[in-house]
């Protein structure tokens, strides 16, 4: 299978890669510093990564940014950062990404567990990760030529757990290992419209 | 109490102010024809509004644009129309309303059915839906002051069954009058975080 994986340098990213680029064809996508780049605010950079890649088998997101702060001081403008980043991003690679996917291939997105079970600071990123969800659930009926869409959730990772551990008081850190799992499970299984909780 | 019911013009609107307008005092905001002009794409438009109503106890939204139409064809701009209005018009109706909202006041939003019973030609709109649960969920937890959040997840209405049947195959269609009830029970009871289906 050839697979480009978006925000393939991150902690979950390079966990994906990992597991597939013994048997696949990887293409890393990124920011910077990959085998191409992309930025997922642009619907033109997008355009660029596809005609660059050319047919794939599948696509898979491990990046898009959202916005954390307190509700009471959260503008319009810093939730646009959200909408701009993991939202219309994740959305943008797959509605621009369709005609790019041969028959049978996969879009695999990601979401998190803060819509699920919320933290302060996090309403602008879980409604992101709803609305992924939602997506996925719904275009999944209306995919074309056998194509599939699902999501990954993850928990926040033991790998961010020194970084993250005050935000998520209480939560059981998950290994990125066990992320990367649910995306192979998506893109080499048979499910559909999934969105896989890593919890 | 008093109520600003943004969307008041509508089918959902008209019978929530007629289950609250004998014992509260209720605004209706709309694009035009109603007691005060909102236009929710707007954040100027929003704030407008809040200045001119001055404190309230309850902001409910029964309103909204989102973009229907075959995933195969949705363009990034399609899909904007549901971002900028039934999304981010929500979703900043609150942001800029916390102020304006009394101790222990309220926030109503509307979410619909397709984000979980999807239906063709509904992936954006239910993007929205499920974006917009998530944002409830997650922001009830950092309400200031006692204020509470919900949102209503309304099935087809009865009195829309003519027009979009076809899109909704299978489906029993709702009273907007059992929509209205759910709410009633948002603005007047004491849950937060919810969304009530009304399925």
């Amino acid at each position: 299978m050839k697979i480009v994986v978006v925000g393939a340098t991150g902690t979950i990213g390079k966990a994906i890669v990992a597991k597939l680029e013994q048997e696949h064809t990887v293409i890393m996508a990124s920011r910077k510093g990959a085998d191409v780049a992309v930025d997922m605010t642009s619907p033109a950079s997008i355009q660029a990564m596809y005609e660059q890649v050319g047919k794939i088998d599948a696509l898979v997101v491990a990046a898009g940014a959202a916005y954390f702060g307190p509700l009471t001081t959260m503008t319009p403008e810093n939730n646009e950062q959200s909408i701009d980043g993991k939202l219309k991003g994740q959305m943008n690679l797959v509605l621009l990404g369709l005609e790019y996917l041969n028959d049978g291939g996969s879009f695999t997105l990601v979401t998190g567990i803060m819509m699920d079970d919320p933290i302060k600071q996090g309403a602008s990123a879980a409604m992101v990760n709803g609305g992924i969800r939602s997506f996925v659930k719904s275009a999944a009926i209306e995919m074309p030529r056998g194509i599939r869409i699902n999501s990954v959730s993850p928990n926040v990772l033991q790998e961010s757990w020194d970084k993250y551990a005050d935000f998520f008081v209480g939560f059981n850190p998950v290994p990125a290992e066990r992320v990367a799992q649910a995306f192979v499970k998506s893109i080499l299984g048979g499910q559909t419209g999934q969105n896989y909780e890593v919890y």
